[in-house]
């Protein structure tokens, strides 16, 4: 079964970068935006067009995979993960970065089988950066291997995550209430590229220790997830348990000392679960 | 007296691509670092090297020359700004990037007679884009010309800004309240890459409506300040009065509008000026 998923993770790459260079082309000024949850939950007719092409290409060549993508869900698709063979898609993570041009756009596609993750791919694609990782096989960068920071001092760290798009008051306390407690640790610095998927490469690439937040989806970072792993580091919930694909909690850290230490300061909260059949794409 | 300018400021651009291609090689794992005004104010022998390249250099070619650097400053050096022409230079803009392998790092050059910025340079290095603008003759990177966004309603807005090194309770209460305040107009994201010289190029190239900062010095943001302007962008100090080189406070966008709003929402504080003869390099 090896060669089966090395064979798909290899199509994976060759979509991420078709699809990449479609979104690179895209961004222009004046782009016309859509809304989704909220006034700054944006969607463009590129996330839609990009997810099609992915969808229809899968369907064709593996007529039995599952698919969970960011815009068939928005439309009311289905987010459950089975055993089945499962593409979990975000065509265009950090939809906001494109509609202004900020350069971190990525192709984000996950692979699971029996619930695991098999590989990632995420393209960040104008930058023109091809991260892949296979569980077993190790993480890429345009094909040069990637190893996490060996830092074990939270207070020498560079921690990454982000403001999110949901305004809600109460969660905007919890995560102001935990990034200040973590700054003032201190660490070395605060940073946040706008996209999961490419925050967590940036944990891989060993020049961010440690990311985490808490509202993101499963096709955010699961393919992120297996690079990061595969990099070296250690993927966990915010409130310290296993990470759980569908919960929307994530922390990806170099290591597990690093881990454990941000998770004492995070104000952990529960937004609906991406598999909640009544609310999948909103907050609680 | 315009011609002189134009050689001294593509004397400037030589020494920045130098000092930047130094900068990048230097970039490596287990960094020897050393600290400033706190455990987050970091600095390493290449900041201090570079600067020393780029004085010597500068000294030899431009004998009369006054010259405003980071690490001559920390290192005791007056930081005054007369009508004599004078250098205004950050080595390494970004030093907590660089000793990550944060891919955001510049070498910051500006250059003032009379007190007024002639030219800015920016090399962000580890991406290998030459900011340059001269006043009167437009901004532009690796040779293409710059353009600030469009954009007038802040609820549409990208706002870049950064946590500082100053973790001060009083300072930090200011920060987040102000940022909180912004993230709820609401705006469409914060960002902030970790360097004030790269914060602006990106306010300059359009991806970024707005960036603020208080805590920032003359070096940080004097050759962006350039850049901004002559991309067809807006300085201001965040007390809504004109900016003050010297006042460790900036807001630098796209156009008045923006500016204007985003200063409302900023709790403005007061740093110990550049140009304070008794504790330069310090907050209050």
């Amino acid at each position: 079964m090896g060669d089966t998923w090395q064979s798909v993770m290899d199509h994976a790459v060759g979509l991420a970068r078709t699809a990449g260079a479609l979104v690179r082309e895209a961004v222009q000024p004046d782009m016309k935006v859509m809304l989704k949850s909220s006034s700054v939950d944006l969607v463009t007719q590129t996330d839609q067009k990009v997810e099609q092409l992915i969808i229809q290409s899968v369907k064709e060549k593996y007529p039995t995979h599952s698919f969970i993508g960011e815009e068939s869900v928005a439309a009311g698709e289905a987010c459950v993960l089975t055993d089945n063979p499962t593409w979990i898609v975000d065509p265009v993570d950090g939809t906001t970065n494109f509609v202004h041009g900020y350069p971190f756009v990525a192709v984000s596609i996950g692979f699971a089988v029996n619930r695991e993750l098999e590989f990632g791919v995420v393209y960040s694609c104008i930058e023109d950066k091809m991260y892949t990782a296979r569980r077993g096989k190790g993480a890429f960068c345009n094909g040069i291997p990637l190893q996490v920071s060996q830092n074990t001092d939270i207070n020498q760290s560079i921690v990454a995550t982000e403001f999110g798009s949901n305004r809600d008051p109460e969660v905007v306390d919890k995560i102001f209430s935990s990034l200040r407690k973590i700054l003032c640790l201190p660490v070395h610095g605060i940073r946040g590229v706008g996209t999961a998927a490419t925050n967590m490469c940036l944990v891989a690439s060993g020049c961010v220790d440690v990311y985490y937040e808490t509202g993101v989806h499963c096709w955010d970072f699961a393919a992120g997830a297996v690079i990061v792993t595969e990099a070296g580091g250690v993927l966990m919930d915010v409130g310290g348990g296993p990470l759980d694909l569908m919960s929307r909690r994530v922390v990806a850290a170099n290591n597990k000392t690093i881990a454990q230490r941000i998770i004492k300061e995070i104000d952990a909260f529960t937004p609906t679960r991406d598999d909640d059949p009544i609310e999948p794409n909103t907050t609680k």
